[in-house]
Order: C-alpha cells, then sequence, then structure tokens
C-alpha cells in the first residue's frame, strides 16, 4: 500500500513507454546519438543558457563526480550534517575526488545555516596546509526531511560560498518537488541564485535511473568527460538514460510528477494532522512526510502492508519522541494515489 | 545497415518487454527485491555452484570492481596489451583501486601468451618493493579481436596464475559469444578452469545495461558491497538491471542471441572470403570480424550507409595493411539479419 | 626564550651526534644495513616480544601508513574530535587509505569517550554499505592537550574496538611523555593493554625526524613495506632515521628526555598557578602546558620574546576565556632550562 | 671497497657538520625558519630566477608530487621505459595522484626517443575518454643508465611536450652529474630548455636525505603546499632538510662532489677499458659505470669485497651479455677514492 522510499517505485508507465520505444534500430554508443543531442539540448531549453550535462544513472555518482570535477589537494567540503553526500553515499566522495573529504555543518530544518557555514570555513584558514583547504559547499534541494530553501536562502548559502571562492553544488536529488513547491524556473532556483553545478535527479521523481551532473559554465566541466569516465559512469548505450529523459521533459511530466507527489504529501500530512492516532513531526514542503506515533501503532501499521523507515531526529529538532514513540518518514511518488493516502490514514486511527 | 559496435543497437525486444512489464509496482530498492534475490539463484544455477553476484550497469565498472576487490597495496595487475582494462577503460582501474597499475602481457591473437605471463611476473621479484607486488591477471574471452581461449589455454593462464598465487580474473564482455563458440558450460569456461572472478557481459549481448560481476569463492567476496557502494555503482532501482537479466536467461536467450550473433559473423566471413573487393585479416570465433581493404572502398562502404571502425593491427599480426589499405572492424549482434550481411557483401563487390 | 612548539627545537646533542658518527663508511640502502637490523632488535626489546618496525621520517606519515595498512573500502576511522589525525594532516589518511574517512568522537580532557565512541560506530551498522564499514579506532597518548590515559582508559577503548572488530591504534607523537608519566612499561601502555599498532613518535621528544609505525602482531604487516614504498615514505640511506632511534634508545636517552620536559612542564605549571598574571586551564601530565592569561598580556610576552601558539578551547571544556582573554599553549622540550620556565613565570608577573 | 650504489654511502662530511652544527636552537617549524627562507632565495639564485621550491627528503616524493601537482583525470605521464618513475617507485605517481597511469616510451640511450614519444602520446587522441589523456612527459637527466641528455636533446622533448599541452618534468636524481658533465648553468639545463618542473636530487650526491621539487612557473605550484601535506612529506624540523642544502651549496660542493663522481667513473671505465678481465658495456657520462664481466668474475669479486648490482640490459642495446655474462652497475660518489678504483681494477686482472 505504501513504499518505504520513492525508489521503491519503478517507472512512470511514460518513462516506461519510452525506453521501450527506443529499444530498437541502430544508434552511436556512448553519448553521441541523435537522441543524447537532442537531451542536451532539452537541458539548456529547461535552464535558459548553454549548459554542459553529463547523464549518469545514480545520484551518489552525480553528487561524487561533482565533487570530483571542483577537487582541490587537500580539499574539504562543506554539507548540511544530514546531507545524503555526508551520509549515504559509503564515501563516494573521498574515493572518487582522490582523497577529499567532507565536513558537516549544523542547521536546523535540514539546512545549512549560513553562520555555522561561514564557522566550518573558518576552522581552513587561507594557506594552513595542516587543516587543508576548503573545496566546495553542497546543499540539498528538497532537503533530506522535506524541506525546501527558498531562493533568499541559497542566496545566502551561495553569497557565503562565492566570498570564501568555493563553488556551489546542489545536490538536486529530489529538484522537482523543490521546484513544484517553491513554482520558480529551474534557472531561478540554480545558476540565478548562485549555484554552479547541480546534481538532477529524476530517479526519485518516475525514472529508472536517470540522473545529470549539471554544470553551469561550461568552460569548467572541461575535464568531467575523463572524471566520468574513469570513475566507470559513461554508459555504451547511453541512449537508455536519454529516452527517459526525452519522456522526463515532454509536456513537463517532470513538473507533473513532482506536483501530484507534493500534492498527495500535502494530503497525507492533512490526514495524520486530523488524525489521532498520530502527529506530524514538521510540515514538509516536498513529497516526505514525518510523523510521530507509537512504537506498537509503528509496528501495526507495517503488519497491515505500510511500509516505512524510521528515522533519526533532525539536528537542532526540538521535540524528540519519547521511549515508547517513534519518528517515521512516508514518501510519496508518481505511484501513490489518493486511495493509498485514505487507506493509510484509515489505519492509523 | 550496419552497425560499428555491438552496442550502437539497443535491447532484444525479449529485454525491452521485461523492462517494461516490470516498470509498475513497489519493490524494495537496493538489490533485495524478490526479483533481485531470484536473479542471484538464477546466477547459482547458470554456474552450477553459490556464487557472489554483484549486478552492475557497465564492463568497465565490473572490470574496475574486480580489480578493486583483489587489489594489494603496490598493486601490478596483468592484462593482453589489447585488453579492455588497459586500453579503454579511461584509467578506471587505477582509481577505483587507489593506485593499482596495470601491466601489457604480449601474445599474438589477442591472447595472453603464458610465457609472456611469466616473464613479465618475474619482473616484479616477491618482496622487491621498488617494483611493487603482482596481484592479478586478467584475461579477456572472447577476446579484443574476437577469437576464443580454450578451456586448454584458460587452464595453462589459470596455472601460471595460481603458481604466483594470483587470482586470475575473466572480462567475459563477450562471455556468450565465447560460450557459444566452445560450446561448454559457464562453469567449465570459468571456475572449473581456475577463473575466480567474471565479470559477466550481458549489454553487448542484448542488453541495455545490465553487466555482473559473479566472484566464484563468495567468502572473497565479503568486501564487495562496500566497494561498490563507494565506486557509486550500487543502484536504488536495481530491478532495472534485475530484469535485464532475467529476461536474459529465460528459455536460454542469451545463448540463443549469441549463437545468432556468431552464426552471422561466420557468414559475413565466408562473404569477404569469397569477395573480390577485401579479405579476411584472420577468421574469428565469435561476433567481431576484420577484414582488410582498400581505403577508398572503406570510404564508399561508410558513404553507402555502412558503419565501421578501423582497427590497429594486433600485436604479433604478421601482415599489416600497406599504404593504401585499411583493416577494419565489423560486428554483428542480435539485430543483425542474414539480408544486412548480403547487403554488406554485395557493397563489397 | 620560549618555544611554541617541541618541534621548534632542533635534536639533541647525543642525537645530533649519532648522525655525524653515522655519516661516513658504506652501507646497504632502503633500511637493510646492520644499524637498521639493530634498531629492529631494539624495538623487540623495547616492547618485549617481536614487533614489525617501519621507521618513517614524520608523524603523519606514521598515522596515515597505519590507517592505510587496515584500510577497509568504504572505510571509517574513528578518533577523539580534536585529534591531530583529523585536524592537522591535510587529509593524509584519505589520500593514502584511498578514500576512507574519520569521523571525530567527543570527549572531555582531549580524551575519547567509550560511550561516544559506541555512540558513533552504532551509526554504521553492519552491512549498510550507504554508511560505510568501520576499519578503525585511533586514541593519541598523550593526548593534543597534554593528559595521558590511564592504563584502564586505553583498556576500555581497546575493549569497544574489539567488541566491534577494530584494530586499535595509538597516536604515540608524545609516546614517551605519556609513558614517563605513567610510569609504565612500553608494552604495558599498548599491546598489553589491547592496542594493535602504534606511531611511535621521537621527532618531537629530540630527534630530527624519526617516527616508527609498529605493529604488534608481525603477520599483520605484511603489506607494510608496499604501502610505505607506494606512499614515497622509504627512504635510501634509512639509516639516517636509525641513527636517531640508536642514541635515542642508548641509556634510556628517551626516557630522560621525556622526564626532563614533563618535570619542567610542572615546573612551569607551578609558576602559573602561583602567578597573579595568568591561571592554569588545566593541569596536564605530560609536556604541553595551558594557560589562560589577558590578551594584552599575551601580546606583551610575545613581544619579550616569548613564542607560543593560541589554542581553541577544547571539546567539553567549561571554562572559555572572556573576550580579553585567551588561551595559549607552551611546550617544554630536552632543550627548555629551569632558567627558561623561571624567565616566563616572571615575564607573567 | 666498492658500493653498490651512490646511496650506499652516508653524508658528506660537510653536510654533516652542518646538520651537527644546526641541531641547537630554536626554529620555527614547517618551513618557515630563517633558514628555510635562506635556502628559497638560494634556489632562486641557482637557477637564476624566482622559482617556488617544496623540499622532501626522498626522489620518489619528489617524482610523485610533481606528477599530482600535474595531474589530470584519466591522465598518463610519459617517460622512458626504464625510468624510475615506472620502474622503481612501487606505483607513488599512481597513488598520490588518485589514478594516474605511467606510460612507458621507447628509446636507445636510456634517453627517450622524440618520435616515440609523438607516437606513445598520439595513442591518446584528444578527447577520446576511453584511452585518457595526456598530462605529462618526464626526462631523466642523467638516465638510469648513467648517459646525459644534451640541450638540444632536452629541447626537442620540450618542443614536442609543448606541442600536445604538456608540461615537461625532468627528474634530477643525479642532476648534478648531468651538469658537471655537460658544465653548462642549472637555468641552461632546465627552463631554458623547456623544462616546466624539476625534483632536483641531492642526496645520491652526498647529503643524508635531502631533494626538492622545483617549478619554474611559481603561479602553477599553488596547490603544491597541500599536496605535499596530503601525502605526508612536509617535516616540522624542516631546517634539517635546509641545513644539508645550505652545505650543499655552499663554495659549490654540489658541483664539486658531482664533478669527483665522475672523474673517478671515468677513470673506472678507463680501468674497464685496458683490463682484460672484463669490458665497457658502453662509455657513460655521469657516475653510473656499466661492465660486462664473466659471471664466475663476478662472484669472486663480490666475494672479494667489491658490491654491484646485476643490472638488465637496456631497451635498444644490441649487445646482450652471453650466458656466462653479466651486466653489472658500478657507482661512484663523494666517497670513491682513487685507491678504490685501483682495488677494483687490479681485482679484475
Amino acid at each position: 500500500m505504501y513504499s518505504s522510499s520513492d525508489n521503491w517505485s519503478g517507472a512512470h508507465p511514460r518513462i516506461a513507454d519510452a525506453l521501450h520505444r527506443n529499444a530498437s534500430g541502430y544508434a552511436p554508443a556512448y553519448g553521441t546519438s541523435g537522441l543524447d543531442k537532442r537531451i542536451e539540448h532539452q537541458f539548456n531549453a529547461v535552464f535558459e543558457r548553454e549548459v554542459a550535462v553529463f547523464p549518469v544513472a545514480n545520484g551518489t555518482a552525480a553528487n561524487a563526480l561533482s565533487m570530483a570535477s571542483i577537487r582541490r589537494p587537500g580539499g574539504v567540503a562543506f554539507c548540511h550534517r544530514e546531507a545524503h553526500l555526508i551520509e549515504d553515499e559509503g564515501g563516494a566522495t573521498e574515493l572518487l575526488t582522490g582523497g577529499a573529504r567532507v565536513v558537516p555543518v549544523d542547521g536546523t530544518g535540514g539546512k545549512i545555516d549560513p553562520d555555522c557555514l561561514k564557522r566550518e570555513i573558518s576552522r581552513f584558514p587561507p594557506e594552513f596546509v595542516h587543516a587543508g583547504q576548503p573545496m566546495a559547499v553542497s546543499l540539498t534541494q528538497a532537503t533530506e526531511i522535506g524541506t525546501v530553501y527558498t531562493l533568499d536562502e541559497i542566496c545566502a548559502i551561495a553569497e557565503m560560498s562565492a566570498a570564501h571562492g568555493l563553488p556551489l553544488h546542489m545536490d538536486g536529488a529530489r529538484f522537482a518537488n523543490a521546484l513544484a513547491h517553491l513554482d520558480v524556473s529551474p534557472a531561478d532556483m540554480t545558476w540565478r541564485s548562485g549555484v554552479d553545478l547541480l546534481s538532477f535527479g529524476a530517479t526519485k521523481n518516475g525514472c529508472w535511473c536517470a540522473e545529470a551532473l549539471v554544470v553551469f559554465d561550461p568552460d569548467k566541466a572541461r575535464d568531467l568527460p575523463f572524471i566520468r569516465k574513469q570513475a566507470a559512469h559513461l554508459f555504451s548505450k547511453m541512449r537508455f538514460v536519454s529516452a527517459q529523459f526525452e519522456a522526463y521533459f515532454e509536456d513537463d511530466l517532470w513538473l507533473d510528477i513532482a506536483r501530484h507527489s507534493n500534492r498527495l504529501a500535502a494530503m497525507l500530512q492533512d490526514g495524520i494532522q486530523a488524525s489521532a492516532g498520530a502527529r506530524l513531526a514538521w510540515r514538509t514542503e516536498g513529497n516526505e512526510v514525518f510523523a510521530i506515533l507509537a512504537r506498537a501503532r509503528a509496528d501495526a501499521l507495517q503488519q497491515a502492508g505500510a511500509h516505512f523507515h524510521e528515522w533519526k531526529p533532525p539536528h537542532g529538532w526540538p521535540e524528540l519522541p519519547g521511549e515508547d514513540e517513534v519518528l517515521i518518514r512516508l514518501v510519496t511518488s508518481f505511484a501513490t494515489t489518493p486511495e493509498d493516502v485514505d487507506d493509510f490514514v484509515r489505519l492509523l486511527e
């Protein structure tokens, strides 16, 4: 009835159809086919400028290759302490950069606090080799706990980064959900707000395995073809990724899916708030919903067929679950239906 | 009409159908779904023993992660000087092993010569830290030039490897073609002949992006889940790979495709031999065909719609193309038809 | 008059003499000379067992090569959040391990708190590839703030490490100072308390550049010769390090120096406590002294010729310097005299 | 009587004295003392321009850090197939660059053949990610077999490198011997001939452990402080290296030593040529001498107290030792006396 994560759903029917449709016929390999080229143009159109695009097949690759492209010796990247980059990628950045480090930055609501960022950066004075040198800042949009940076908040991080000469990366594993929430353009949420490179995620939003590393200044992407290849993230039949993107962008499917997921997440939040069986941990803005409920009830829900992960209380969160309570995460996706939400809320009672 | 490589064809219809069929519904992520588990059992059945299987999405990843799993400090891997591992993977082994080296070994017919292997290994005396220490031998089956090691030849390499305490890896990017040619079992061509780990390729043989790293002694694979994750080669919706494998193995589709490709390659070789417009460079046993023809004719063929790569003369090959001649490679796949072959041969005249 | 750190003094006269004495004559290179072998035996005698010893020329190398020798894919090492390994080595562990991470552990008094260690380790559940896998614990003896783990405290960390299958490393950059304070044997302070490998520091204690990576179970050091060479830490005229160690151990020079430094540090602490011009931050047990004084007075002292570093308040420290106050670190060494201490204390008034 | 290598001798008396003299007193650590700064100026004077200098303690470090400073993703460095960088450094370049490769180039007389270099570079076409991208050329002066590139020969390699946009590195482990032979200025033999960065060796020429990475365009050395630190090659009591350099340059000691070694090597070559017991393999120009003699005689010499290494015949060398013959290498140093040479030649008879 309910999925643990947006990556438990497979592919949206239109994505699946596109892949099927593109299975036959010959096409040049390694990202040089006509379809691959059309996708590059599509990204230019989406971002209203010429960008350099490097499709890969998962988000960890997009993040770690982003970091590899801006690596510096003794390099240190800064991200929120709950970011996927530091918590869930098994050391990919450290490996693919050849030894860079990732330093956690505090902040409530899943967001980097600019003052905390400043304090962490200041621990690495220029030319102090013993500490190493800052190399990048990475923020996650939408965050790991479903919140969304406003454009002003992004700009504040970007200013702090720029003041220290650091490129700003956005982990956009749930980019579309954030975009749908803010109702701004992709350009506004990225380069116009000071973002230098982006992990553009599509997998969680209805694709099988389609992500793209987008560099807003193509001059800075010169080495990326070699970086991607050396890390074994260049695919021969690359059109299997491009075909997903083609359908993803067509008729704004990507935004429709994100709006759908966000809307159902809002429905779910409303249902939880109205319910006696659980309470909302905090109101989120994307497709992730966090609720607190009695452990016994959570167990019962799982037995009734609901799937969800228990979640660690985020940094700075005042209200910790009691001994008998758990914090859980629910995620909506293209596949979630209003009936799913109703069923879940009914089970809560 | 004719494709430059087996990776110019998309996916076999039955592979494409399987993916389409598996697109809907929820399934646990990261390789833990029922389908993923069934594929693991399938590999056990194919290899007639319990193996450890790590699906990835391209052959470079399978090779480099294989090397990473048997890395040693100061490590040196040996492979044929024309092997994909050393020539075409952009330094992936060096990166993903954290600094190992790959040393080329001579041999005619695209195959490692055991004496040459012995000579190269002997350049790294035990405990001589200045040179480094041998860590692995890798052979490619079928080879880069379409030839196939006999079981005796594999055993000879395996004995030499074992005598030096080195695990033997097989790059099976065209595993099925070799198997179809030898008409032996997968077990015979691998662990029963002394192979320790295998890059099991399916992409070139009709899949979109499905390869698997197979370790024949599962005890030696303990670290591989972490190695794969750290290199960013673990996929969330892993079933998109598993679904390909399910169709691949069903009713021996994989062997049917390989036999088809090999048969059409043989047809093509016969046509070239009979033709006045080109001559066969050497007779191959898989799905790659190498021919020598006048450069002017090669150009005309390309203009007429044929696609092929010019090829470097392999090591130890006596007959070099003359100034006006080129050596070309043609590759058959599931998508090649007898009409394609006829058309090409006709164009040759 | 006063040095900022124990690495501002040069070499103890007996170390300098030994080097001079060994400058002439031929000796086999790369650590194979008679002198080099004698030093290995000396280490066996010092530690009362057969150990594997790898002399290197600085402490960062000893630490990072230690970590490299026990690296695991996706690996995570744990150390105190103020440890040199994580704060002052510019990412050496990350580079030389090929991508491992170092995670900070809390604890007051510069020491790892076993409960905090347990909590951090628990963030990496077995087989959860997304987080990575624990690979090592490292403690610093004496600590960065001059305190010394008791044998019981070491045992507690060792038990926690062993319970999770993790080797325990000791960063002994100030090993001799800790030993002199505890007045126990080197064996007691290391392997008998559960330490598996040690960075044995001699540079800060009167050598030019002599450190040794000591592995207590020589079977686990098989790869270290290759690891040291690949990281470019094997020296040709290795006897320049061995000659330092020869003098270092002769007639217990190393312990005499450490006792001297510790004694003068105690004198200095007494002087500060008795002074109106500063107060002791905390009483230390090695050769580092931490004091709080008015910023104006600190400036005056520097102008009068004293050298010291301003220090960041350590983790969990209750008494933060006020706005007009600074926390400073003073370090004694073989070169410090009672007159130096008197002069400094007099200046304080 | 005779040493296997120039690294079997210890330190020249004036080097040893300098170290002894500098052992006392305080000095700022990590290369910031007055002595350290004076050495930097000394290098500027030696090379007649402002250079960036990074002292390290062994040649492998100087070479590998050089490569690390010019690394590129998927990077490939080219050097002679017998170069130390590829044959004797245990994979240091691969490790410290984070995965670059070193490709051997043919050439007789121990020197890179520019045409062979061109052919190897051409195997890596621009933008062909599968092969990787060229990143550097390294030549060894003097070569591993005692020959010396003329300035014209260096210029030819430099032009070829520049034509492909590749920085040129010189491994100057025996820099002084080459300089003494050519009787040109350090500037002429390096940047005026197109060399971009240099491993300036002093260890083999009378120091204990003193090498320096010299970058002729300081703007290109910005990251090197971090690179050196991260690889654990920054020393705290750095003056122990600087003190060696101070004596090394004083009154041209370095050139005197090199001239002495070269002269005794010439004497030894004359003696061998005149002897019936051995024949000269080729005439060298530095301090390495290569001779062919009967294996029985070689064994007898070793028993009589001579030390030397058997040597592999170099690339392109026509005259291979017979079954009963061996090729040996003899090396002179500051410590070699005319009596040593006479003794050896007498033993040959």
